[in-house]
C-alpha cells in the first residue's frame, strides 16, 4: 500500500527562500517566520500520514454508496473528516470573524498541498466547502455571511458547486435550471445538475449548494444567469436545522477514479433558495469562485504526482532487477536496485523536477493572489489571472503525465490495483477536465487572459523575467545553467505571442488553434522562471555557508535538469503554433 | 455506449497503395488481390461490430471470477469465442497442415486490428494463444506439433506465456520456478507465476501453458533456463484429454483495466512439463515468441486509439457547445457542435495522424516478417529486429496518449465509465508495461539493436529514407510538404545515432540516458517515412483520375498535419539526448 510523507523541507525552502515571505510586506505576511509555518505544515503533515494516506485505497476500493436517498462515505472518513473540523484546518485562511485562523490564502495552499497528496478524494470535501465560503464572502450580505459562513468555516456544514447539466458544461449559457422568485424574496430553484462533487454525503449536518439557474428577466444565453445558495436542509431564523429542502441525489456517478468522492446527481424540484450577489450577475460571481478553484485543480495535478512520485521512489531503491551497466552496485545482492539504471532515473528525474517546480509555481501564485487580495495590488491581480490557466491546464496535464511515469516504474506491479498506483492515475486524470477541461483553459488563455487589459500583465511578465536574468547576470555559473535556457524559452514564447498578434485579429483560428501549445509553452516558461529563483535561492543558501549543502546541491542537480531536458520542448511548442490553422482546419467534419 | 466500424478502407489503402502487397514478391503475398483482402477485412469487420465490440464494456465491468478454482469469463465471452473458432480466424496466417489457411502475417495482422479495436481484453486469449503457437512451430518436434498445434490452432484449446514471478520481471536470471527430470523424459515443474494473461478461463477444453523454469546443469542466471510446455490437462497418447495437471489458479489478479482477460496467479506444484526447443535455450526460444508478441502490442497501443477515436469524432460531431469563433455554423440550433472548436480539431487530428500512421508502420513491419520468414530475407529480418522495440515502445506510448486525448474531447461525460472512454484509457496503459516495459524496450533499442551486425540495420533505415527521398525530389509539392521535414527529422535521428557511438562506448550511460528519447525520436521519423509514402500514394491516386478523391485528399491533409504539427519534436528528442547523462546520473539515490 502506497504511503506519504508530507515534503515539509521542500515546501518551507519555497516559502522562505524563494518567495521570502516573512520579508514580504503584504500584510499577514510577517508572521509567517519559519518556525511558525514549519510548525503548521508538521501538524498538517502527521494528520496527513496518520489519518488521511492510510484511507486513500480503501476510499478508492469501498466507494461512496446512495442507500435510500443517503450517500455514505468509505468507512474511516467520517472520522477522518472530525478530526480535520478538530484540528480547524478549513479555517486556516479564513476570516477570524467567521471562525477562521486570518493566515494568508498561501499558506492555505501549502496545507492544502500535504492533504491533497495524502488523499485527493477526501480533501474535495473540505475543498469545495472553500470554495463556496469565497463566494458568499465575496457576494454576500452581511446577513448571509452571518447564516452560512461559520458552521462552513467549521466543516459542521460543507459546500458545493452546481453549475453543470446532462446537455451543458462548458456552454452554460445553455442551462436550463429555473429559478422562480417568490412572495419572501427567496426561489423556488428546479433542475438537474451533474458530476457535483461532494454533492452529498454523511459526514457534515448540512450541504449548502450554490447553484446556477435562470432567473426570469435576464436575457439569453449567460446573461439570464444568477447565483443562488440552496441549502440540503432549510436552516430557522435561530440558526437551528428545519424541514429537508426539496434537493435530492438522483444517483452517485460511476467513475474512473476519486471513488471516495461522492460525484452526484443533484434534482432540485422546487427548492428554495437564496440569491446570492447581484440577479442576473451569476456567471461573473461564480468566476471569484473558480479562479481560486483553478489553482486548487493545478496544486492537485502535482500534489497527487507528489505522491506517486514518493513511491515510485522507495520502489526503485527497493525492488532488485538487472545489474547497472557501469557495473554492480549491489554486489551481494541478486541484482541491483532499480534505480540505479539510467532510464529510471531519467524517469524519475523528470517526475521530481516538475513537482518540485510546480510547487514553487502554485504558491508564488498563491502569494500573488495575497498580494492582489490583502495589498489590492492591481498588477498582481492581473497577473495570477493571466497565470491561473496556466496552472490549472498545464500543472494537471504534466502531473497525469508524471504520476503515469510513476505508475511505470511499478512495471506489471504498478497495473494492478493492490500496489495503489492505479489509483493516483486515475485519480489524477479529473484534474484535466473539471473546473474546465484543459482546452477551455487554453481558449481562456489565449482568447481573453493573454489581450486583457492592452495585453500588459502578459508584457508585466516578460519584463521580470528579464528582470530576473538581468539581475543575476554576474554569476556566471546560474547564467550558463539557468538564465540563458530560461532566456530562449521566454523567447520562445514572446515569437509565440506575436505570432498570435499579428495573425490572430485576422485569422482567430490562427491563434485557437496553438492555444494549447502556447499554454505548455507558457507552462514550461513558468517552471524555468522557479528553477533560476530555486536556483539562485540555492546558491545563496551555499554562498552564506549553509548546514544543508546536500539539500541544496540536490536543488541545483535537479533544477539543471530541467533546464536541460525539459525547458528544451518550448521549441516544439513554438513551430507547432506557427505552423498556423491551415492543417489543423484543413478537413471539413465529414472527413474525420 | 462505446461503437465500432472497422476502417477497412483505411487498411485496404497501406495494403494495397502503400504497400503494393499483391506485387510483392514475397511468396504467397501474390494471393492478396485487393478483392481478396477486402472480403478477409469486411467479414472481420462484420464480426468486430456485431459480436466483439458490444461485449467491451460489459466485459470490463462484470470482470472475470474465479470460483472453486474454475475462471468464468463474462458474460457472452463463451459464445463469441464459439463465433470466432467457427470462422477459422485464429488460424488466418498459420500453415494449413495444422488447420491453418497459410495466408501471410500482414493479414494476420489487419485483422487482428480489427479485433483489438473491437475488444482487446477478448482478443488477448487468442492473441496469446497466436504466441504460443509460434514457439511450439519454431522449436517444437514432429510429435509436439502434432499433439498441440491442431488444437490450438482451432481454438479448442487456448496457450499463455508464463515468465514473471513474484521478485522477477525483466530480469529472467532471477526466476525459481524449477524442472525436475523424470525417468520418461518429462520434467516436473514446480513454481509460481504471475501476470499471466488468460492463465485460464471456461472457453476452451485445454490450456498449453508455455513456462520458463530452470532444469539443473544450465548455470547460473538465465542460462540455466529452459522452456517447458505444460498443460492444464494431461493429454494421451490417442489425443483425448486425461488427468488435471497439478496446474491451478492461485487467484485473478485486480487490475486497472482488461478486466475481460483473466491475468492469473499460476502455481505449478510438481506439474508435469515438456521440454520444448534445446534444454538451457529457453530465453532463446522465448525470445522467437516476444517479437511477436511485441509487434502485437505496439498494435494494441493503436487499434484501442483508433476505437477511442472513432467514438471522440462521434462525439465532437454531436454535441453542442459554444460558437465557432468565425461565426455560427448551426445557426438554427442552440450551439455548434464541438468539432468546430480550433483546439478540438487539434486534438482530433493528433489522434487521427498517429493512428493511420502507426497502421502502416506496423503493417510495414509484419510486411517485413513476411519477408524474413517466407523469402529468407536477412536484410529484412535485421530491420524489424531494429524495428520491434520502437514499434512496442513508441506506438504504446503514443496510443496511450492518443486514447487519453480521446477522453478529453468528452470534457467529464470522459470520466465517467458509462461512456466508455475511461475503459479504452485503462485498458491503453497495460500497453505500456506489458511483454516488456517501454524502458526495457528503449534499453533493447539503443544497448543492443542499434549495434547489432555491426550497426548496419540502423544504416539500412538511413538509406532507405535517404533513397525515397531521393527518388521523389522532382515532386516539388511533396517535397517541401513531406521529404524536407523527414529529411530534418531524419537528420535529428543520425546525429542522435552518432552522440551514442562517440560516448557510448566510453560512458555507456550516456546511450542509456537517451535511450527514451531516441526510441521516440526513431518511432516520430519511421512515421514521417510512413506518411510521406502514403502521402505519395495518394498523390499517385489522385494523378492516375481515381473516383475515390476525397478519400485521398484526406489522407495528404492529415499527412501534413503529422509533418507540420508533429515531426517538430524530434529536435527536442535531440537536444535531451545531447544534453548526456549528467543532469539524469547527477544525484545519489539517497537524493530522491
Amino acid at each position: 500500500m502506497p504511503t506519504y510523507t508530507a515534503p515539509t523541507r521542500d515546501i518551507l525552502f519555497v516559502l522562505n527562500d524563494v518567495l521570502g515571505v516573512a520579508q514580504s510586506d503584504v500584510p499577514g505576511y510577517a508572521e509567517l517566520e519559519p518556525d511558525f509555518t514549519a510548525a503548521i505544515l508538521d501538524e498538517a503533515g502527521k494528520i496527513a500520514r496518520e489519518v488521511l494516506a492510510p484511507l486513500n485505497a480503501a476510499g478508492d476500493r469501498e466507494g461512496c454508496r446512495l442507500e435510500n436517498g443517503v450517500v455514505h462515505t468509505p468507512s474511516g472518513f467520517k472520522d477522518a473528516f472530525e478530526a480535520m473540523k478538530a484540528g480547524g484546518w478549513n479555517g486556516l485562511d479564513l476570516p477570524e470573524e467567521y471562525g477562521g485562523q486570518n493566515l494568508p490564502y498561501v499558506m492555505g495552499t501549502a496545507v492544502g498541498e500535504i492533504f491533497v497528496s495524502a488523499n485527493m478524494a477526501f480533501n474535495m470535501y473540505q475543498g469545495l466547502t472553500h470554495g463556496a465560503i469565497s463566494a458568499i464572502l465575496a457576494h454576500g450580505t452581511e446577513a448571509q455571511k452571518q447564516t452560512w459562513l461559520p458552521k462552513m468555516v467549521s466543516l459542521d456544514w460543507t459546500g458545493t458547486m452546481n453549475l453543470t447539466e446532462p446537455h451543458c458544461g462548458t456552454d452554460l449559457g445553455l442551462l436550463r435550471t429555473k429559478a422562480e422568485p417568490q412572495a419572501d424574496g427567496s426561489y423556488k430553484i428546479t433542475g438537474q445538475k451533474i458530476f457535483i462533487s461532494a454533492g452529498d454525503h454523511d459526514m457534515a449536518g448540512n450541504v449548502i449548494h450554490l447553484v446556477l439557474a435562470k432567473a426570469p428577466g435576464g436575457g439569453e444565453g449567460t446573461r439570464g444567469i444568477s447565483l443562488f445558495i440552496v441549502p440540503k436542509i432549510m436552516v430557522k431564523a435561530d440558526g437551528s436545522l428545519g424541514a429537508r429542502n426539496a434537493v435530492s441525489v438522483g444517483k452517485i456517478e460511476e467513475k474512473m477514479g476519486i471513488h471516495g468522492n461522492a460525484t452526484c446527481v443533484m434534482n432540485f424540484d422546487g427548492a428554495t433558495g437564496y440569491l446570492l450577489g447581484d440577479l442576473h450577475k451569476g456567471m461573473r460571481n461564480m468566476f471569484t469562485m473558480m479562479n481560486e478553484a483553478r489553482i486548487g485543480v493545478g496544486l492537485q495535478g502535482y500534489a497527487v504526482a507528489e505522491a506517486a512520485y514518493q513511491n515510485a521512489v522507495a520502489y526503485a531503491k527497493d525492488r532488485l532487477q538487472g545489474r547497472a551497466v557501469t557495473g554492480a552496485e549491489n554486489p551481494a545482492g541478486p541484482a541491483d536496485p532499480l534505480i540505479v539504471h539510467p532510464d529510471i532515473r531519467r524517469n524519475l528525474m523528470d517526475q521530481k523536477s516538475f513537482v518540485e517546480g510546480a510547487r514553487a509555481f502554485t504558491l508564488w501564485g498563491a502569494s500573488l493572489i495575497d498580494r492582489a487580495h490583502r495589498s489590492g495590488d492591481a498588477a498582481a491581480e492581473g497577473l495570477i489571472s493571466l497565470l491561473t490557466p496556466v496552472i490549472k491546464g498545464f500543472l494537471t496535464d504534466k502531473g497525469f503525465e508524471a504520476t503515469v511515469n510513476a505508475q511505470q516504474i511499478f512495471g506489471g506491479h504498478g497495473y494492478v490495483e493492490e500496489q495503489g498506483m492505479s489509483q493516483f492515475a486515475r485519480d489524477a486524470r479529473i484534474t484535466m477536465i473539471y473546473e474546465g477541461a484543459n482546452g477551455v483553459q487554453a481558449l481562456d488563455l489565449v482568447g481573453r487572459k493573454l489581450a486583457a487589459d492592452g495585453g500588459k500583465h502578459v508584457m508585466a511578465f516578460f519584463e521580470m523575467v528579464k528582470a530576473f536574468v538581468k539581475e543575476n547576470d554576474g554569476d556566471a555559473a546560474l547564467k550558463a545553467e539557468f538564465l540563458e535556457p530560461l532566456k530562449a524559452a521566454s523567447k520562445d514564447l514572446q515569437a509565440a505571442g506575436m505570432y498570435f498578434m499579428q495573425n490572430g485579429a485576422k485569422t482567430p483560428n490562427a491563434a485557437l488553434a496553438g492555444s494549447y501549445d502556447f499554454m505548455h509553452l507558457f507552462g514550461h516558461v513558468c517552471l524555468g522562471l522557479m528553477w533560476a529563483r530555486m536556483a539562485r535561492a540555492s546558491r545563496a543558501a551555499l554562498d552564506a555557508g549553509t548546514s544543508d549543502a546536500a539539500f541544496h546541491e540536490t536543488k541545483l542537480a535537479t533544477g539543471r535538469y530541467y533546464m536541460a531536458r525539459q525547458l528544451p520542448i518550448t521549441a516544439t511548442h513554438l513551430a507547432r503554433i506557427q505552423s498556423g490553422a491551415e492543417t489543423v482546419m484543413a478537413l471539413g467534419p465529414e472527413a474525420f
